[in-house]
């Protein structure tokens, strides 16, 4: 172990690797090995108006240890921002984890992150961690340790006591985040004219033309419908029993990969992830680069909704990839049937 | 006193009022009197995506009385929703009123709320009561104020312990939120042809040309340079110690009543309030109507910005008043000097 901890360099980490490193570093448990690992999330953050690096190292329910850094984007309010936390939720989400048991994070997790964590079932049991300011374990912690103790991880409930949160507004069996969402919104049929694919080129990873292309650029070909269905499968899967109006947005590389973000609704309104800011979680935690190999993109929504996500998706997206398109999709639900159709191309 | 508490149809009581008040009940103090108005005030709320009013009363330095609602925002993501929190300080701000000293609120705070009271310099000690879910006084504090107890306020330490805040990012003299601001901005010199008188129709309220006149309808122009200079004054007062972006916003309604709003920063930043959420704040605590009476707008920000809010303050007036017209202003500061020039008419 060096003096600031065992690197991590990646956003998710097997079970069983997790429990090797542990033990090459005589922890006896996954759970002591949190804080070894917030200075090296850290490095991962992505904060170009604070340069206040964030990591957030926590434990799921079924062994993995996930990352979640900070994201700032240049050119907008600062409420576009992902913090850590949510970071390390949306990371959850996108790898299928149950649930967060415990997370160690480098600095004293905010108001409005220890708001979004309620969104969790259990969440008030939700084990923290803050290391020290030298990005280190605590001194405190660290004589813990040697002596085999425990670090001391206190319950959410000690850093938002009286919470405001879903049990206030939902029923005990609303799904919660990361819990199954079926949100019940389908696409209709699309009529064929209206089903194109459009042509990019990936040459130089920004450069887009948005012109429909049967041409000889094959390879470079966006499939409308490949993005459209991500971003429908998003917005199934999205958190919002609040608003009644859920989002999901795909984003495509420039070599054709597709992340997927779903919108994640808080009960307090304003600490909601956008689907833009949900699928950036996972174009960084799957490895993508600078935001401008961001080509392409799609919004899927319902339609009328009090929460509307198209125009800010836009300004986020015009931000950091202007060269990327967005097509936005309306959704009207119906009982079990959604209707869905193109309304910005 | 009736089953609800003492009615409050203001957003600011003057001290000597609020005594009466107090006297007139029984109470031993003003701060006695806080949850007994926390009932009236939610009904000045405007949360049309939620319904969930929320009142908060609090007591200022001064001794005079102020309330905070929420107000939600349709078309537009929740992130531009203000929480009654946020409307109470904003309040304060208005009046010119040194700081708070406890507040009652209808529903436990949400950790954005407690993470925006951070930016208070004595936030730890400020008092907090949550009244009940009957959004009357709670049994306890009824029984406590016939013994003629003070009511169980918390400090917001207790609320939100372990905070993350301006204290570990500022240096200990850096104005707060409510202390005195002075960003240096300064207008440049305009040139003539480039100050402009627009002219509005006022008849009904919300229906603005947007063209230059000299003509008939002289009552109803507006002078750009009077917005401008209000705008700017309220950047000057913004509190953005963090990303070193501030900037202010003035909206004018169809009668040619001025509103002023400055933006608002948080260490946390997503927490951060918009200069038009500022500006909305001053426009219904004065007593504005419908916001479609809102039906010009003028914001000064820096430039070049990190932080930019013209294109989010567009598409926050465009949902709530779509024939409002919002002209944009850069500043550069230079020192204690600041170029501002006009780049969006």
């Amino acid at each position: 172990m060096n003096q600031h901890g065992t690197t991590v360099t990646q956003f998710v980490m097997e079970a069983s690797v997790a429990e090797s490193i542990a033990q090459s570093l005589n922890l006896p448990s996954v759970l002591h090995l949190l804080p070894h690992l917030v200075h090296s999330a850290q490095s991962l953050a992505r904060p170009p108006i604070s340069n206040f690096h964030v990591g957030a190292v926590g434990l799921g329910s079924d062994g993995r240890v996930f990352v979640g850094v900070n994201l700032e984007f240049p050119g907008v309010p600062l409420h576009q921002s992902v913090h850590a936390e949510q970071f390390l939720l949306t990371n959850l989400q996108l790898h299928r984890c149950p649930t967060l048991l415990a997370v160690a994070v480098s600095a004293a997790p905010c108001g409005h992150c220890r708001q979004f964590y309620q969104e969790l079932r259990h969440s008030a049991s939700l084990q923290i961690l803050v290391t020290d300011e030298d990005n280190c374990v605590q001194n405190h912690d660290r004589i813990r340790m040697l002596e085999n103790k425990a670090p001391d991880f206190m319950p959410l409930l000690k850093f938002l006591p009286n919470p405001f949160g879903p049990r206030d507004l939902l029923d005990d069996e609303a799904p919660l985040l990361l819990e199954q969402h079926h949100n019940h919104l389908d696409l209709l049929d699309q009529d064929d004219s209206h089903t194109d694919d459009y042509s990019v080129n990936l040459c130089n990873g920004n450069d887009i033309s948005g012109k429909l292309s049967n041409g000889n650029c094959r390879n470079h070909e966006i499939n409308e419908s490949l993005l459209r269905e991500a971003a429908l499968e998003a917005a199934n899967n999205a958190h919002a029993p609040y608003s009644g109006c859920p989002s999901g947005v795909a984003l495509m590389d420039c070599e054709g990969k597709v992340y997927k973000g779903s919108y994640a609704e808080s009960a307090a309104y304003n600490p909601s992830l956008g689907p833009v800011q949900s699928a950036l979680v996972a174009y960084v935690a799957r490895g993508g680069g600078d935001y401008e190999r961001i080509v392409a993109a799609a919004l899927v929504e319902t339609k009328p909704a009090k929460v509307r996500q198209d125009d800010t998706a836009r300004l986020l997206l015009k931000a950091i990839s202007p060269k990327c398109e967005l097509r936005v999709y309306n959704c009207q639900s119906a009982g079990n049937v959604a209707m869905c159709k193109k309304v910005d191309v």
